[in-house]
């Protein structure tokens, strides 16, 4: 008898003819003698509907009270399941954030999980109960209703999973699993069975959409298994685990991407210590999401200095840059809108150079102009013109040999 | 500057421009120098539509499942309200039942409250906020969502008023305050300024929807002075109040009645100690709402008793009846639908033969039969064919001289 935490997305749960194929999913699971703790999204579509009632009030409403709309979401999606689930004969009880103990801090609209007190969950399963649980939500020391921010009830699944040690943490999509790259831009990238937690991390922070990052640190740091599978169709989904052996078979595990990238390059600034923190530190008050860093020696004791960050944030990047420029003796700010980002992960990657190589020729035997290279321990990821993305995707993925056969 | 407890009801909130209003409202009340607090229900129409969401999903949802789904429907409309206020640089607040300690016994659907802590409220009041709080909900001592039932917003009103000991729970409406009888039945009828306690508490339960009968018990037994006034219209609406001075100088004060109403009858029951309990226990255990009793004298030991019961229950109400007639010498069981109760109420109805005279000969004069007639320290009912409901309202509210001028 195992102890599954099983999470069920938006679209798994969007219609009514969705509902009932879930509470089938779920009623099997407990038949088998498993027991179950099940979170859920709001219903596809309800999150939006209901920030654009904020809207219609507001133009600029307060995050506290959007948090105590939105939640709302969830809330009507656990008490219709468990109405389905009594209707099959299973005892499911559903149940708010603060029902059980998630406790959360201050930030609204993008909380983070501080504690979860387990003890009414373990009730519910020690009477042989389904906890149906609304995700996204919680509640914070001062008793406020808070949300984790899109993408979090994939948190709330993994940190229930990690306050109960669950055998592991389910979480449905509709996707089957996790692919080599993103079957929209290469049909043949291949679903893979087993993932290391670093593999997944750089495929999710990357770009590759199927289980939100925080979720993914969140699972990491507590070692939760996690398993992603299809709640549209049966199979064994991928199994995100810890042991690091290299499941694949092969040096690298996929291609991850990112659109809508944006560059600033300080061209000539002067070479001495305490540069980047000067300039670094303004961007990270303004909230800006630095990713690539380069830098390069120009001459004459002058270096330059890249970086990317969201597009749509390149305007505000460039007016933080602007007035520190003279400060450093930079003779030029560059900007490069419309480029994308595209990495290739492994967690095997030994070698470096081999996979490096091979990458930068495969790009160059497309024509495809590299605009900026970076590398972490398990990828190495280049900034290229965006309208290139699908074409460098493809080859890569061809070249390492990641597609089905 | 005044306490107020102000609440809300769906139509007041019906709609985007509605809120707008009622948001104004607030805003006005705040800058008179007010402390306040709002209650809201949900917009108009939102709990029938999660209703209909329940019943697509199960023919027969379980009703705590139905608290944690209709509940999401006020907690939208206080985070709206809260951001329609902030636009208008009111400090507002929303707050669910749980936050501000309302605590209730464990009935779903139709949960009593048993508690108010009033600490998070007084704070926000301390702070120069407006609790904008949720209606209709609470929470149970076992840490479940409870709702109060139908109309139950109004009920959350007066237990914070008296919580607070507010000045005021002002009870905001589609219509513009207490009247002598409903005026889709009788154009002249009159808003009254003033009424009492036990006057409110038979209009209420006799029919005038204005307010929900629990909320108005509520606050007969907190003492807390309750105003009924329009949210689409400005004015001083109806104040209930606790000295029973006759403010209308009229003995009658108004004209209540209550459609879709039958009788049963048992003719020629054995006269003898028990008979009543013996029936009427039953009809209890089995939830039917027995209102007017009348027992009559049949000769030869034995008497007719005649009840009514919602038109609704008769059939169930029969279904309880017939299987002990036998046991009480019941000759016969006389059965009438399609009656209806009008009502004569008044708290200085001292001379109730005087009333009573006057009202059996309006009906009589109009050829109205009267089936039958009960009789309360404040109020004459009788039951006559709901055909004549129109026309015995109207002749009763004229001959007492309750119109306008």
């Amino acid at each position: 008898m195992s102890l599954f935490v099983q999470k069920y997305g938006g679209t798994s749960v969007g219609s009514f003819d969705r509902i009932e194929a879930v509470a089938d999913g779920i009623a099997r699971t407990v038949r088998e003698g498993h027991r179950t703790v099940v979170v859920l999204s709001a219903m596809a579509g309800e999150t939006n509907r209901l920030l654009e009632l904020a809207s219609l009030v507001s133009a600029k409403p307060d995050q506290r009270e959007l948090d105590m709309l939105v939640s709302t979401g969830e809330q009507i999606s656990i008490a219709l399941m468990a109405m389905a689930l009594h209707k099959r004969g299973v005892a499911a009880v559903s149940l708010l954030g603060f029902q059980v103990g998630i406790e959360t801090d201050g930030h609204h609209g993008r909380a983070e999980i501080q504690n979860v007190d387990r003890r009414r969950l373990q009730e519910c399963l020690d009477a042989g109960q389904v906890p149906i649980v609304a995700g996204f939500q919680g509640l914070s020391a001062r008793g406020e209703v808070t949300t984790l921010g899109r993408g979090g009830s994939d948190t709330t699944a993994v940190a229930l999973a990690a306050a109960l040690q669950a055998d592991e943490c389910q979480i449905f999509t509709d996707v089957e699993g996790v692919y080599t790259t993103d079957p929209r831009i290469e049909p043949k990238a291949r679903k893979m069975d087993h993932i290391t937690f670093e593999e997944m991390l750089e495929l999710a922070s990357l770009g590759a959409k199927v289980l939100q990052m925080r979720s993914v640190e969140f699972a990491g740091r507590h070692r939760v298994p996690l398993r992603v599978l299809s709640s549209f169709k049966e199979g064994e989904g991928t199994l995100i685990d810890y042991d690091g052996r290299c499941h694949s078979g092969h040096r690298v595990t996929g291609i991850a991407y990112s659109r809508e990238e944006a560059s600033l390059t300080l061209a000539g600034l002067v070479d001495q210590p305490g540069v980047a923190a000067a300039l670094f530190s303004p961007l990270a008050d303004a909230k800006i999401a630095v990713d690539m860093i380069v830098q390069a020696a120009a001459g004459e004791g002058r270096v330059d200095l890249t970086f990317t960050v969201p597009r749509g944030d390149l305007a505000l990047a460039r007016s933080v840059i602007e007035p520190l420029m003279a400060n450093f003796g930079a003779r030029e700010l560059i900007e490069t809108s419309d480029i994308c980002k595209v990495s290739v992960v492994g967690a095997s990657m030994t070698h470096h150079t081999e996979v490096a190589k091979q990458m930068f020729e495969v790009l160059g035997r497309e024509g495809i102009k590299i605009h900026l290279i970076a590398t972490s321990e398990i990828k190495i990821s280049v900034a290229i013109d965006e309208k290139y993305l699908e074409l460098a995707v493809r080859s890569l993925h061809s070249s390492f040999g990641l597609g089905e056969d």
